[in-house]
């Protein structure tokens, strides 16, 4: 890979689409993935004149550098929040996450029974269009909440922790679905409970670490020597506990947020968390996040609002729907005002990245892959889950501008 | 790849090699050089204990993480020193680097042509040891300042634009010497003359863009309303020159120090620099840097002292000698002190990375592959080459510091 013009190209065309899109009074995050369907069309349609984008999304580096635009962010994410406020909101945040998962899961696997051909595989492809509706992209939800300002209010804090709740839950769900799929009988209780156990053990593991261990590891570093520790310690408990969260089955940016959170002021003192705080904001929103969420729009195939439109009407409006009812529904239950609901299941909406990883995890494990028999909707079944990833993730923050502008 | 293990392992073993050299009173640099063989002869003794870390030089998501690494130092040296000291003293930099060159180059092929048999690529392998010698190692040299608290001095800033001379000179040296390889004859004029023009073009070129594209993109700044913008920028600038210095030739460092020495003070405000600057620092010294110097030390064989011990040791002692006669009498006639020269000879000294490179295009441009009709010295050639640059540049900090220390 011809890497300094890669980057450079990117870095360029995500800052002035992004520029472009705050003069338009939107998210600059809504500009980088507008950036990147532009680029991947520009790549499709004229490849030999942009033959260093082609295959981009599949190249081993590439996919490495926005697994570090992933990882920055959540670290990101979990240094900037508070965790006294954000474990003191973790009812308030389960139940938006329950809500928020349980509407959309249930829409989502109606639509799929309404439209699937029968086959041994349409119950787990009804489940997994309910698990895809149902998750959040933590990642796409604290850009959008930090282009806002937004990621340390009540509002933003019940957002991020929801979502990592979603997260978690949605990727035990998907486990357990890719688990039984080469049977094609219904989930066992067995497996179900097994991958609880170990989502159960990350939490305990990650809290006693972030609890006991790294304000031990802040007293120790007081007497180190060397220049740019704080950092090396960061990123240090980062992957540690991104290694931890794969090892268990779950995605690594569930680790990097954690290890954010713990890390963040419980282990450094002001000054120095100021200044890592600056350097994770400079690499993430300046360098990374954008060619992070290029990425994200590089995977758009326009092919599937043509081929069916109608199911990707449908699974739109219940992708919205589902979170608006079931996370806002949950959040007004819970006490929060009309407008913080609707800001709640609008944050909650977008599905970036993680959905990619969802649907990349369902089509190798072969869940698309059954004789459609010619139907269209199986056979667009992966393109139109991905073009959902994206246009929630552009959309959502623009809706979310104007709800918090109102109030 | 596993990215995040590898990651990890790296950034704690290199981190406590260094925190230990530091208690030994050593750069930092030193341990991480140290903790890269330590790596290295583990993976090749315990290859199925450590299988993540075998082949891991080859490895294009590593690689492109080291070349980040040496992108990240060398920007960060360009916005560390005063662009106006750096021209100030260019006409003594200039004459410490042709001394600095000259008298290694011609130590290193008298040796050559001392032990070298006879075959028609015997006056290239000469010539081919003479450069290896010649060069200086410009991210190892900004590093040790740097652990040193002298980058910014005026035997810094001389140690520092010298080798960038040096380099600029080394890989047009080499250019010319690959590119008459295949013919075996002496070297063409005309081929010399092309490449000196390339490089007069960059230096050109770099300087137009420096000095009046630079400033007004620092105006246009301010109207932008993007978020993280000045790394942004910082970044955009240093991709650009090093794509510019790999198009006519030179090798990509040489762009980024121009870059960053040309962005540096010119083009932003003092806040916005110091901001700029603890980036930098933080995420190359903190992250990728010591990761960088771990893949260096990842390179050594150590069969190499049982089979050429004599050739290796005079090899080493011409590496210093060339470099302290040459740099230092030429620091010295322009009016430094002694132990200022001195300082000067051993600052020159380290071959780091740069000695990896230029092995590495020799390797491939067939330079040892020769029939050595079981002559040893051509057979360990290119692994004697790497071991004086991984040796040179352990032992130049630790020279460094004890010249320091003393003046």
């Amino acid at each position: 890979m011809d890497l300094f013009y890669i980057l450079l190209v990117l870095l360029v065309v995500t800052r002035a689409f992004g520029e472009l899109a705050e003069r338009l009074s939107q998210p600059a995050l809504v500009g980088e993935l507008i950036a990147g369907i532009a680029l991947g069309a520009a790549a499709a349609g004229f490849p030999s004149t942009f033959p260093a984008l082609n295959g981009l999304p599949d190249n081993e580096v590439f996919v490495t550098i926005t697994d570090l635009g992933m990882f920055f962010l959540m670290l990101f994410a979990g240094v900037e929040m508070q965790p006294e406020k954000v474990f003191e909101r973790s009812a308030a945040s389960l139940t938006v996450a329950i809500g928020g998962m349980l509407v959309p899961l249930g829409l989502g696997a109606a639509l799929g029974w309404a439209f699937l051909p029968e086959s041994p595989l349409r119950l787990t492809q009804c489940l997994f269009i309910g698990v895809a509706l149902a998750i959040t992209a933590v990642p796409a939800t604290v850009r959008i909440l930090t282009d806002l300002g937004q990621l340390d209010s009540p509002v933003g804090q019940i957002i991020v922790s929801a979502a990592v709740f979603d997260d978690i839950l949605s990727l035990v769900l998907l486990a357990w679905l890719t688990g039984m799929m080469g049977n094609g009988e219904a989930p066992g209780l067995a497996e179900f409970a097994l991958l609880s156990g170990k989502v159960a053990l990350f939490l305990v593991l990650t809290a006693a670490i972030g609890i006991f261990v790294f304000p031990w590891g802040g007293r120790v570093m007081h007497n180190l020597r060397i220049h740019e520790l704080e950092i090396s310690a960061m990123l240090t408990g980062g992957f540690a506990f991104s290694l931890i969260a794969e090892a268990l089955g779950l995605h690594f940016i569930v680790g990097a947020f954690l290890a954010g959170l713990y890390f963040g002021r419980g282990t450094i003192d002001e000054e120095t968390y100021e200044r890592i705080r600056n350097t994770l904001s400079a690499v993430t929103f300046g360098f990374l996040a954008p060619i992070f969420f290029a990425s994200i729009g590089f995977q758009v195939e326009f092919s599937v609002f043509v081929a069916v439109p109608w199911f990707l009407s449908l699974l739109l409006l219940s992708a919205f729907a589902g979170k608006l009812l079931g996370a806002g529904g949950a959040a007004r239950a819970c006490g929060f005002a009309a407008n913080e609901s609707a800001a709640i299941g609008v944050g909650m909406s977008p599905r970036g990245a993680v959905e990619l990883v969802i649907a990349g995890i369902a089509l190798e494990a072969g869940l698309f892959a059954t004789d459609a028999g010619g139907n269209l909707i199986v056979a667009n079944l992966f393109s139109a889950v991905v073009m959902i990833s994206v246009l929630t993730t552009v959309i959502s923050p623009m809706i979310l501008k104007w709800v918090f502008a109102r109030s």
